[in-house]
């Protein structure tokens, strides 16, 4: 058993804030070289708008029927990137004709517009994108929170909403506003027990869910030499709860000998960080303090030592996810269960990562020692992290080694959920109870991976000739709807506010995922029936009954959490066109912006107390306000309080247009009109 | 490739009454043994009423949450049966918090009643008894219909409603109808790629979903020789699908062999027909003459040979269920598959039958290598064969090794499901399209199983002792609905035809299963909602609108399918007081009397046809004439039809009371009385 030096293992670096400038005598960090290689307009200026080339693009089945169908819209034929990938890995339980028949249309789809297809079964987009398309130094958009987990290898690969992933497919830039860069050095060995997961949960720790936001997380330092590339992944598939637009590795021998490990050496380039290159912010972490951590229910941000919450009663313990998607991180869990027997109040969920890994794992015979120990083996896919199977009993203690823990997200609505390394998952497995597995009192045993890992890519379809591809009809099954259409934003507006919330208020709020709700993705008139019914049932009438247009009142950081658009659509046609918080989260505020919503912030903290659900608040003049200036002026009851908006011109010009597709096609059209007078 | 020889392979051998009395010279069968050495009350006179001793019971989690309602409102203590064992099997999908309530309801109950429980992810209740409970020679009844399967080892093993289950365990003796017994004598043995799901599909091919009505099948004969213990299973669970009342196999050395192969060689006892022994109907099938058959949606009956629809185009293939549950099933698909990758086209599902199955499949390599050519594993359970997961898409075929495939019961309302062995369905899982599987051109491949399989019992939890059973409360979720009463029989009715089917409309379509459903089994008012839906959607509406009571006409076998005990209960809730139909299955015409719905059969074929859904029918005198006879006088648009009913004077009893728990609940106060004025 290790022992534990004190209470000093967690003492704080202090964030130190170092430069306001990107680089210094030309020395580049790694996110400022891929930024500076793809960079098609603007300055790399922090908080500033650029144009980034993108060379990759990511969709899984939860988000990718609505991109399909705006592929559609756009009368898109062939994509435009140098490759696209369409998973399967979300919805895979197949209660009724919806799910699968989504299946066949993304197969259909992706067939028709000529990306690949990773069939259901084949795994979670994010490790098998990193395993078999995964390419050090290129770009990738996602429409997916977690796509940027591919930074473990040197990528930059950014979550964003569907509409901005159809855009890089259709040849668009992504544009977003140069973060700052924020390294992270990385010193020391981590001790037994310890895993990567600690050292995202760390950052949770000192950080929380919005302690990234507006930057590019990079690990640097000689830390990073004990860390393989699956543990890398684990770590910059979570830089996305710390709200940050990435993280990002050096692409250095870790990575060859991951490439040479999936057998595609070939893509390996090195890329590491400039000799005297700096870093807008700087932080560092000694690997070798670090002890098992885990997140308290109902927040990613809520770190506490194990030790400090060790001996409550734990009924379920799921293993898998994105999140500890690595062979690595089964097989620890199986040498610590090996020959043992979990506890009978405990349910043990293995969720295998992919068809490869399920490979790995069942020739190491790390599979058979799960079973044995009263493991149940699910299919390979997302499950219980996106809510889709092995949801809780309500109150009940669920152990997670997944991302997210935000309320609901599990299934179940009154959820407890903790997330925790594979290791503390598998110590509460076999007790019962949150264990420290450092207390548990024999040794830890390190597994004996393979040096190279199962090849097997037949479930991966790749794309059709273009002129096979142009024949190809899209499979519509009776769940698919069109998307409604947007009108532009009105000039004036006085309308009611049906919600007021609080801070943090994630997209697993606004529209919960979940197998009651995820197979009407879509179907935007019947999914927008669960628009915030995590946090008021009543939402949907309420708003209905506001008539054409209201609003909703937030705190800080709204909208964190998964990339899903449906959360600005649904609410969007019942009515929702302004929203008003204290601070919003990337992503979300990206498909606001896309979808025609006017997300403005506080000026003042007082306005926000100030502000009642039932209130109205009334707009004039909003298309002169948002062309002319950050302000925008509302009043309410008889007083004006002042509202900032952080649009781009581009962006202001697409909201007042109603969204990205109205004011693309007005653009299509005017350039007709020209070129008819010309 | 094995070759065929012409068209003869399906002479139909001419079934043969050979005589109407039960044994000859003393010389008992196999079920008469059974029966005699059970015989609590009546005589083994075909069609009169029987009482048999129970040893065991099994109930599962979809009938079982009612099963231990029904103990808790009879206020039982300890079951009574030498053994008892609740499995959680069917709702292992937990998409919200119900399902997991309800586990903890569950095992909650079995600690409180003295029930042995088997954890989720232990696996499918009817393999995991026989191997760990299973005893040659003894009885058993479950709230399953395929109960039956045990029959493989020689018990005598019955699907009955819920209701029925919980009596059993307080003691009571089961109730049924002397059966006639059934001679099937197997000769010759199985050509490669035939198997033992092509013996059964051959039954019903020949004698279709109510051929066993009234019926226990008992096999005998040399073909025995050559069938293992699960083999027999296989058969022996779809027997229920034949509609009879079980299906028996002699205890002989194959069965010596299984129990020696799960380590439980002492429970082994001989039981063999006696020599000279006779059956009331005698039928013979020569197994070197079988082919390879499949049934056509939508329903077990409908069985052709595979080569007669070769090339139909196959979307999914899945494999497991009870119906294919051994070691050998799966061994065969995945040594069908070895070195090859299953059709792009093609989704290949694996429901793996239980924990000990798993291991030994792993073990073996077999699990391996149907990972290895494209296989979706998923957790040990029911799963798609009580429509929890892997729904198919509308109208794509899926060929399933599942025992039935009526409309609906894959989760999919218009599906299109059809029943095959594992050979059948490796075969179209490799070449995209229904094939026979002599077709694929390379030679059969006999797995080489272990002698003996793995051992696990961990997540089978022991009986508390009773002084603690005593201490345990029970857990309920708020999903956890108490029984509705229902009142007596009025004497006099005057109430509409709210529904006209045809015929053999199975419970599947009376109150469906799936994920959408199931969840709400312990909750009528809710689950209620479905009744009837896959027929029609209005009939809950416009139940509820034609007031207090209610009728609905059917035609032949209604009820086949599942045991389900809700297919009466939810429409009994709605005001379901009499059906009406030609004849019906024999576990929901018990299920019907047990809650108080009076089962009627027409007398004369034109009622059936003149009479119409909205007609209004009357009944006077019911007790009277139920007390007397087994004619009952309705009257229709003014004229008298004439209907029967097969209640015992018990039974009878029992549904003017309105059911058997208020039946119960009278005798008890009868009893009491007595005692007070004695």
């Amino acid at each position: 058993m290790v022992s534990r030096t004190g209470t000093g293992t967690h003492t704080e670096e202090t964030e130190q804030a170092v430069t306001p400038t990107a680089s210094k005598d030309g020395a580049q960090n790694v996110a400022q070289k891929l930024i500076s290689e793809h960079l098609l307009d603007g300055k790399m200026t922090v908080g500033t708008e650029i144009a980034l080339r993108i060379d990759q693009t990511l969709t899984q089945d939860a988000t990718g029927t609505m991109v399909m169908l705006e592929l559609e819209a756009l009368e898109l034929d062939q994509v435009k990137t140098e490759l696209s990938v369409q998973y399967v890995d979300h919805n895979l339980l197949q209660t009724d004709e919806k799910n699968p028949e989504d299946h066949l249309f993304l197969q259909s789809a992706a067939q028709r517009f000529g990306l690949w297809f990773s069939k259901p079964g084949n795994g979670v987009s994010h490790p098998v994108h990193q395993a078999r398309f995964g390419r050090p130094g290129a770009t990738m958009v996602g429409s997916d929170s977690h796509t940027c987990a591919a930074g473990a290898i040197g990528m930059l690969a950014i979550g964003v909403g569907g509409l901005e992933v159809a855009m890089a497919m259709a040849g668009d830039p992504l544009y977003i506003q140069m973060p700052q860069i924020w390294g992270i050095e990385l010193t020391g060995e981590l001790p037994d027990w310890v895993s990567a997961k600690d050292i995202i949960l760390e950052m949770l720790r000192r950080h929380d869910v919005n302690g990234g936001v507006g930057r590019i997380v990079e690990y640097h330092g000689p830390g990073l030499a004990s860390l393989t590339a699956m543990d890398r992944h684990v770590i910059a598939n979570m830089g996305a709860e710390l709200g940050a637009t990435t993280s990002i590795f050096p692409s250095d021998g870790a990575v060859l000998e991951y490439l040479k490990s999936v057998g595609r050496v070939e893509d390996f380039r090195e890329i590491l960080a400039d000799k005297g290159a700096t870093y807008d912010v700087e932080d560092s972490i000694d690997l070798s303090r670090l002890e098992p951590l885990i997140a308290k229910p109902s927040s990613p941000g809520n770190v506490v030592p194990v030790r400090e919450v060790a001996g409550e009663e734990v009924y379920q313990v799921v293993v898998g996810s994105s999140a500890n998607p690595g062979l690595r991180d089964f097989a620890v869990v199986a040498e610590t269960l090996r020959g043992r027997q979990s506890s009978p109040q405990v349910s043990v969920d293995i969720n295998p990562t992919s068809r490869e890994i399920l490979e790995d794992l069942t020739r190491g015979g790390w599979l058979f020692e799960l079973i044995s120990s009263g493991a149940r083996i699910h299919q390979s896919g997302c499950m219980g992290c996106i809510g889709m199977g092995q949801a809780p009993a309500t109150g009940r203690n669920s152990l997670r080694t997944v991302p997210r823990n935000f309320p609901g997200r599990s299934g179940t609505k009154e959820d407890a959920v903790w997330l925790c390394s594979p290791e503390t998952a598998a110590a509460a497995a076999l007790t019962g109870v949150i264990t420290d597995p450092r207390e548990l009192g024999f040794d830890y045993v390190r597994p004996m991976l393979p040096k190279t890992g199962s090849i097997n890519t037949a479930m991966l379809l790749p794309p059709l000739p273009p002129a096979e591809a142009a024949k190809v009809k899209l499979v519509k099954g009776s769940n698919i709807s069109s998307l409604p259409s947007f009108d532009p934003l009105p000039d004036d507006l006085e309308m009611p506010v049906v919600l007021k919330m609080g801070d943090n208020v994630s997209t697993d709020e606004i529209l919960p995922a979940g197998a009651r709700v995820l197979p009407f993705r879509s179907n935007i008139p019947k999914i927008a029936e669960f628009a915030f019914s995590q946090l008021d049932d009543s939402y949907p009438d309420r708003a209905r009954d506001a008539g054409p247009s209201h609003l909703v009142i937030a705190g800080e950081n709204y909208g964190q959490g998964s990339s899903r658009e449906h959360a600005v659509i649904a609410p969007r046609y019942l009515g929702l066109r302004v929203v008003i918080a204290k601070s919003f989260a990337r992503i979300h505020w990206q498909n606001l912006a896309n979808f025609g919503v006017l997300a403005l912030e506080f000026t003042s903290p007082e306005d926000y107390e100030a502000i009642s659900q039932g209130d109205t608040v009334g707009f004039s003049g909003l298309r002169e306000a948002l062309e002319h200036g950050p302000e925008v002026e509302a009043t309410l009851g008889g007083r004006s309080i002042i509202l900032r908006h952080r649009l781009s011109p581009r962006q202001a010009a697409m909201v007042l247009a109603g969204g990205r597709i109205p004011y693309r096609i007005a653009l299509a059209k005017n350039e007709q009109a020209k070129n008819k007078q010309g």
